[in-house]
C-alpha cells in the first residue's frame, strides 16, 4: 500500500521524503478539503521531490464546471503534478460527474498521456450535496480516471469510518479494483486505521494529522518518525 | 476603440476574423456568462486567428478559490490565449476580490509576461451576490491587472445600461483610465449603444447578439457583415 | 414482467384490473410523486381488487423518521397493501436509508411476513437532495427489502431515461438480482419504453400516463384498452 | 389534573407507573420534540401498563402528508396506543391543520372509535415556521379532535412559560373548555409550574425532565418518587 | 359598514371622494401589499380630502423593528394620516406584533391622542412567515390598537375567502367585537364578496380592483360610479 | 475631527456631554448595529442635551422601502435629531440607495432644510449582503446627502480596520471631500485607531466601547473622563 502524505510547505514536504513517504500531496486547505495551491508551490515541491516520488496535487474541491475545471487541471499538470486529483465537489450526480472527469481526462491527458487521473468522492458527501461516495468507482470507470479515491469533505474529526463502514469499504475497493482501476482512501486517517485499509485491500491511503506531532493536522507538524511508523504499517 | 467578438465555434470565429474583429474571445455560455471553454478549444481559435489578432479566454465566472483559479488561468495561457479573462462572480468584496486577482497575475506573468490578464465584473452583480461593479477599477489597479472589464451576469435580455448609467460609466472609464489601465464593457450591448460607448472613452467593446443575423444571440450565427458594420462604428 | 398501473379512484382500478395488470397500485399524487393514500382507499381498492392480483401502497415520499414511517408502514399494511413502498425522499444517504428500511421492514414483517417491502429510490434524486438511486440495491439488499425500485420525483415530463441511461439501467438490474432481490422501474414509462425493460431484465415496470387516454396521466383516464397493449409488451 | 409522563423506556415506564402517573406517553426524541417511536415499543410499553392507566404515543413532528401521517396515526393505534398524538410541525396554517387531523381522526375513528386523538402545536412555533400556537384550540374543534395540546419545538432549555404568558394560556385553556376539549399542556415544565398550570384548569400536564434525577431530561432517570411529588401537586 | 378605497394618485383620491368612499387609503404598492407612501404624497391627499373625511396611510409591511417602524408612525401621522396602518409582515408571533404594535400606538397617541391605529394582519401570513391571521384580534387588543385588520400579503388574484372561510372570518368579527374594538376586512374584494362582509358585521370593507374599470387593480382606473355602487352595498 | 458618541440612556448622554463629546447620537442596538431608537427617547436625549451640541439619530439598518424610511427619517428629524443616520443594509447596489437616500433627503429637508442627512454603509457589508461601502461616496454625492458614513454591520469584536485598509480609508475619505460632503467613520474604533483616522482626514470619529469602562461596548457604561481622553485626539 502506498502512502500519500499531505504537507503544507517545503520544510514539511522534505520531513515527509526523509520519512518515506510514496506519494507528496500539494493541498491547500484554506480552499477545502480537496483545496487547490498555486502553481509554484506545485512546481517547487516537484523541484524538491526526487523523481522517484510522485507528486499529486488537487484542483479543488470543485464547482460542476467543466470548463474551468479542465484548465486548472492542465495548469496543476503543467506544473509538475504527476497524480492530478479532481473534489467531485459541486457535481451532484453520476452524469454531471462523468461529463466533468471526462474533461479532465483529456485535458490532461492531451498534454501527457502519463499523468495519473484521480476522481475524488466525499465520504460524507450528503454533509455538502455533492455526489454519492458509493457512486465513485462507476464515474471513475466511465470518465477514463485511473484512480477512484474518497476523503471527507468537512474536517471536524469525524474519519473516513465515522461514514462508511468496513464492510462497504471493502465492497468499494473490490468493486475498483473489478474495474482495472486503483482505489486510495483518506479522511482523517488513524495509525489505527492502517492495518484495516490494508487489509481491504485500498492501493493508496491518504494522511496529514496521523504524520503530525500530537496528531493534531492544524497546530502539529509533519515528522519524519512518524512518517515512518506509518509507512511501516503500509 | 476594439472590438471583441465572441464566437461559439471556429466557423463563427472566422466570421468574426473576416468581418474585422480586433479580439477573438472564447467563451462557453453552458457553464455562464463568461463560462470557460475547453483547453483544445482554445488551441484550435488560436490556431485559425491570425498573429495579429489577439484571443482572449475566461476562466469562468469562478468562485473564491486564488489557488484553482490561478491553475485555470495558468491552463487558459498555456492553450494560447492572449487575454485571460476573470469573471469576479463568488467574490464578494474588494480584499477577496484583490487576492483572486493577484493569484491570477502571478500566475500568467510568471509564463509569459506579455499576457493581458481581465479583471471582469457584473454590472448586474447584486442578482448574484458578486462583488458590486464600481469597486472593479480599485480591484484591477491593486492586483496588477491590465484591464477593467464589465459585463452583465444574467442574459435575461437586460443591457449594461439597464444596471448602470450612461455618467456613471463615464465615471467608471475615467477611473479606470486615472489608473493607466484599459477599460472593456460588454453586456448584451446593442449597435446603438457603440457610438456611446465609444464617446465616453471605452478601450474595448464586447459583443456577440450584436454580430448575429436576426441579433439573437442564442439561435442567429455570427455574420461578416454585421461584424463589419459594428467595427466601423468603433 | 409484471405490470403495476396506478389508479387515482375505484373506477380507474377496475379499468386496470380488467386490463391485465398485475399489480394495482394506490397513490396520492397530491402528497407527491410516492405520496401515501388514506387508509379508507387502500382498503377499498385491496376489496374490489381479485385476490389473485397484488394491491400496492406506498407510504410517502418519506421523512427521515424511521419512527413515523414504520407506523405508517404498518398502517399501511394493516390496510391491506400487499406491497408496501417507501420512497426514500427525506434521507440522504446509504446510512440513513438502510436504518429507516430496517425499521420499516421490521414493523411490517412483524405484522405479516407475506408482506413484500420495496425500498423506492427516484432517478432524480439530485433534483430534492434524496440518496442517489445507484444506491438503492444496497439499502434493499442491507434492511432486507425485497424489492428495489426506482421511480423520478419531480413529473415534469421527463423519463427515468432522461436521468439513467439503459447502460446504467442495465447494471442496476444486474446488481439487484445479484443481491436475490426483484426489481421495479418507474417514470414517466412511454410504451417504447416498456421492451427496452423487458431486456435489461425488469421485474415490475410501472405505468400511469401510458395506460392514460391521449397519454396524460393528469387530464386522461385509465383505459383498459391501452392497459391491454402494455401488458402485451410485457 | 391528569399526569402525562414520558419514560425512554420499559424500566422508565414502570418508575412513572409506580409513581403514580396517569398516562405513559411513547416518544422517541430522536426524531423530534414529538418524535414517533417504533410500533413494537408502543406494544411493550401498552403490554406493561395496568389496564386502567392509558399509554399516549405520538406519530411525529408530522410534515402536512395527511396521507402518511393517517397512516402511521392507523398503525399507532393499532399497536395498543389510547391516546394519539399528532405534532403540527409542517404545516403552516389552519386550513392544512385541520385538513391532516380530519384524516388522522377518521383513521383512528374507524378503527377504534375509543381512540383519544390529540392535536398538538408548539409554544415556539415560529422558531420552527409550525402553525401559531393560538390556533390550535379552532383546529381541534374543526377537525373532530378530542384534545388540544401544546408543547415546545426545540428542546433547548426555554419552557411553555417563556413563550405564552399564565394570561395567554389561562384564555388558551378556556377556549379549549368552551368548545368541549380537553386541554393538555408541556414544555419543559418545572415543578413550580405545577400549581400554575391546574390555577388556570389544565386537564392534562406533560413532564419529563421534572420526573428524572438533577431535572435533567437526558442525563437523568426517571424516580418514582419524583413522580409522586408531581402528581400529589396535580 | 364604511368604505376604505386605496387610490394611487390624487386624480384617483379625487374619483373616490366623488363616488362616496369614506375613507381614502394612501399606499404605496410598489412597497408591498401594505407599503408605504411618501410624507409629502400623504399631505397631498389629506389637503385634497374634505375635512369629514378620513384619510389613512400604512407604513409598510413592517420588519420586526420597533424604533424604525414607531418612527415611521410618527412621521405618517405627522403628514396627515388619521388612520394609520401597520401591516404585521416581518412579525412571527403574538409576542413581537404586540411589541411592535405598543410602540407604535406610544409614538402615534403621544403625538396626537385622536389618531387610530390599525394592526393589519395577511390572510395569507403563511405563504411569507408573517404572524397567523387567527391572532390580530388579541394583538389589536393587548397593544391598545383601535382597529384590527386583514389584508392578503401577496396580490396574485387570490382574495381573503381563498384563505379565511365566512365562518371563520365571522368568529374574526365577532373576537373584535367582543374586544371592544373595530374590524376592517380587504384583500382583492370583490363586488359579490361586499354584502357577505356586511352580514357577518364587517365595520370597514378595504377595496381597490373593485372600484377600478375592468375590476382590474393595476391596469384600471378607480371610477366614481363604481365605488358609488360599491357604497350602496355597503 | 468630532467625536460622536453612542449612549444607550440619558446617564450616559449626560457623561458623553460632560466629557466633551461634539454629537451624541441615538441608536438602539437591539434593532441592529445602527437600530432605530423611539420618539420619546430621541425627545428626551435632545432635551438633555445643550443646544450648542448636534443629536443624532440612526432609523434603522434599513430594508430597501423608500416610503417606510421616509416617513421614519421625517419622524426622527421631528423627535429633535439634527443628524439623522441612515444604514444602507437591504439596499443592494448603487441605485437602490441613490432612490432610497433621495426619499429620505426629501423627507427630511422639506421639513426642516437644516437637518443634516447621512448616508450609512458597512464595512463589513459583503457579510450581509448589502451595498459595497466603497460606492458610498457616490451615493452620498447623488442623492443630495451631507455625509457619508461607514460603520460595521455586525458586532463581533472586528473593527473598521479588518475589512478596509487604511490605504483604501484614505481614498474613501479624499473621495467623499471632492464631491464637498463630510465624512463620518466607526466600527468599533479603538483609542489606537484616533490618531490614524485623524491623519486621513476624516471629519467625524464615532465610539462607544473605547468610551465604556473597560472598554466593553455592552457590560461598561460611557465615562466622562474616557471620553475627554477621546477627545483630546480629535
Amino acid at each position: 500500500m502506498l502512502l500519500l502524505v499531505s504537507p503544507i510547505d517545503v520544510e514539511e514536504a522534505k520531513e515527509a521524503i526523509e520519512g518515506g513517504a510514496d506519494i507528496i500531496d500539494v493541498k491547500n486547505p484554506k480552499e477545502g478539503s480537496l483545496g487547490a495551491n498555486f502553481p509554484w508551490v506545485i512546481r517547487e515541491v516537484r523541484k524538491i521531490t526526487p523523481k522517484s516520488l510522485l507528486v499529486s496535487a488537487t484542483v479543488g474541491d470543485v464547482p460542476y464546471k467543466p470548463g474551468t475545471v479542465s484548465l486548472a487541471a492542465l495548469g496543476a499538470g503543467m506544473s509538475g503534478a504527476d497524480y492530478i486529483k479532481v473534489g467531485l465537489y459541486g457535481v451532484k450526480n453520476y452524469n454531471q460527474a462523468v461529463e466533468l472527469m471526462k474533461s479532465v481526462v483529456k485535458a490532461v491527458k492531451d498534454f501527457d498521456d502519463n499523468k495519473i487521473v484521480v476522481a475524488a468522492g466525499y465520504a460524507d458527501a450528503y454533509r455538502v450535496g455533492a455526489v454519492d461516495p458509493l457512486v465513485i468507482p462507476k464515474i471513475a470507470r466511465d470518465s477514463g480516471a485511473d484512480v477512484a479515491m474518497l476523503d471527507t469533505a468537512i474536517k471536524d474529526g469525524k474519519t473516513l469510518f465515522d461514514f462508511l463502514s468496513k464492510e462497504i469499504l471493502e465492497e468499494f475497493v473490490s468493486e475498483v479494483h473489478d474495474y482495472g482501476l486503483k482505489c486510495a482512501l483518506a479522511g482523517t486517517i488513524k495509525k489505527d486505521h492502517i492495518p484495516i485499509l490494508k487489509e481491504i485491500g485500498t492501493d493508496i491511503v491518504g494522511v496529514r494529522g496521523a504524520a503530525c506531532k500530537g496528531g493534531d493536522r492544524n497546530k502539529g507538524r509533519i515528522d519524519r518518525n512518524l512518517v515512518r511508523e506509518l509507512k511501516e504499517l503500509c
